[in-house]
């Protein structure tokens, strides 16, 4: 990887990105997740490349639909294997959900290597090697396995494209998404949409999860039922807003 | 290349990202190219995939500058060649401005299979395979050509990186970028900042010089002399503001 220095202005994103090159070269990145990995510093920059309250608070409200589940799974691709598996890996732990690999672009090779990339972080078990159910989805992110995905009554799906977000939502089950463009189709389709940034939401989630996990089932359930995910993504809109108008101010004008 | 339907709502968008990643197979675009095509596809996204109003004027402002130009130079760079290297030599033709590769992860191969893929779009010369000058940077991107951009009076740099902008304005050159962020140290740092996909750009700004190479010359002196780049900027700025609003009422807010 290249070398960045610590103290430049921007060396997580360009940390992350370093990392998303680094897993297309180990074969565990799509070349077009690279695409997808840029559309998402240009809204992490909009949202000034910080945790903001509403995601904040949809990140805790996540914690608790994965907390009070009985199904969890937190699926996994090739952006997010390359980016955090130790905190994919955290996150189930402590919440005790299964991992699952689901991919666009599958070749087994790839979904071998973000196994072994998972395992080496400290998963014990990993799905999606042998998929033997089927979402309604004409592409290669259809294949999942019957305890994982299939089951699951929640599952956080990062990094999601729309069409299988929207057929999980219509299964009937509580789809969790980490997108930072509040306006895609995802994040618009999803349960509990968290506009973040993958890494940063993972190791809030983290820690949440471990503050969470004692308080009582009945202030969890409180949580979700005052959820409202149109205000989350109202209040990430009005961020960027927010954003645009300091920089148009900065140019004196 | 993916075969992408031509009714598909986000069809041109699609083709291009596919074009980026059919440059990167083929060795002209490195791997980063793929996260600077993402990017601009979410500030892409949020003009409304659509040239707006100020980026056709800074177009036909930028027209009349390498119109008048001594020396004009187009810099082009492995996205530049994977996106459109035919409106390239199109615009250098009409323009007669010079062609030189300018890379910033560069190699001599890279810079050959650019050079043989602009030739093989009708580009009878092009630059940037001996480079006897050098700017004042750290990075490959120094290197340059005394006949082409070290001498350019003005030069055309789209997706340029603010560094290497920044200079060749501090070099006294008049700069015009293509960069979907109204925001970037690129757009607020060149002489004429075009906020424009790529191809949109190239193809208004070829169009426009047709016409306007017939213009009287005090015409064109007059475009220049009124124009006033931070105005562009703004109203960019202005543009994506419009799109969210109407995005957020869309959600009932």
């Amino acid at each position: 990887m290249t070398e960045i220095p610590k103290d430049h202005p921007r060396y997580e994103s360009l940390l992350a990105r370093e990392k998303v090159v680094a897993g297309v070269k180990m074969g565990i990145t799509s070349v077009q997740g690279l695409i997808a990995q840029g559309r998402g510093e240009s809204f992490d920059y909009l949202i000034g490349e910080r945790s903001i309250e509403s995601a904040l608070h949809a990140e805790r409200v996540a914690v608790a639909a994965l907390l009070l589940a009985n199904n969890p799974v937190i699926s996994v691709n090739g952006n997010v294997a390359a980016l955090s598996p130790e905190k994919v890996v955290s996150l189930a732990d402590i919440t005790g959900a299964s991992i699952e690999v689901n991919l666009f672009h599958r070749t087994e090779t790839r979904v071998h290597l973000i196994i072994e990339q998972l395992k080496a972080s400290g998963a014990s078990e990993v799905l999606g090697k042998n998929p033997d159910a089927s979402l309604e989805l004409s592409h290669a992110r259809r294949l999942v396995e019957s305890k994982g995905i299939y089951t699951a009554d929640v599952v956080l799906v990062p990094l999601e494209d729309g069409d299988r977000c929207e057929k999980l939502v219509e299964m009937g089950k509580t789809v969790i998404t980490i997108d930072l463009n509040p306006l895609s189709r995802t994040s618009r389709t999803a349960t509990i949409s968290i506009v973040d940034n993958l890494i940063r939401a993972l190791e809030n989630m983290a820690r949440f999860a471990r503050e969470m996990k004692h308080e009582k089932k009945e202030e969890l359930v409180k949580l979700i039922t005052t959820y409202d995910n149109k205000t989350v993504l109202f209040e990430a809109i009005s961020e960027i807003q927010e954003h645009l108008k300091a920089h148009a101010a900065e140019m004196e004008y």
